[in-house]
């Protein structure tokens, strides 16, 4: 048995756009930046969506908003979500990348919400 | 003075691979799927994400999540939002389509959800 939650969406843009992109998003949503995850590539856009991180990452590819699920068993996670139909590309620090049917990328990463909103929030997956 | 929310995440998918996707999404979420909005292209995804309609669209185009914005005024939104540097590249029924700065699109739709919905969670522009 284990759990995952979707936990954020991430915004990802070229590094030579990104920082004008985080100023577009934080004005277009009314919400303060601030800088979570705290490496220098995120931007984090404030409440801007209810429940969920919300994030500007600078990457060196193509603009994608792709989406973060967070679980307390990233190997029994991944191996579920393969056995839908995931394929893992490539795997950054503790995020697993998935490609999932359709094309689009999902990261697979261990749990980063506060534990409360996780227990309270999570599927569990028998 | 005019009003606007983050409404919808859309998982577009490349036709042929659009029910493939949305069978894996609902199973990778757990939740139930519908027919909204009602034309035969979207595959809604049952409360999938927290005060988001969540939907997969079938478009004949590369993989893409994009947000929909609802709002109250889409001429006021759409020159908030060109002002903020995004550019408004197509119109699709009553959907305005923008490129914004990152190279993300957006589109910017009239009012869909419930009134009391809107008037609770849409911010207001001067």
């Amino acid at each position: 048995m284990h759990r995952s939650r979707v936990y954020a969406v991430l915004i990802d843009a070229p590094e030579a756009e990104a920082a004008q992109a985080a100023k577009f998003w934080a004005a277009a949503l009314g919400v303060k930046v601030g800088s979570f995850p705290p490496q220098p590539q995120f931007t984090t856009l404030h409440q801007a969506l209810p429940g969920l991180v919300t994030t500007v990452q600078a990457v060196d590819d193509a603009p994608r908003i792709h989406l973060d699920i967070e679980t307390d068993d990233p190997d029994a996670e991944t191996e579920r979500l393969t056995s839908l139909g995931a394929e893992q590309v490539s795997q950054w620090e503790e995020c697993r990348i998935l490609r999932v049917p359709g094309g689009h990328l999902v990261c697979v990463l261990p749990v980063e919400s506060e534990r409360e909103v996780f227990a309270a929030q999570a599927t569990v997956w028998p």
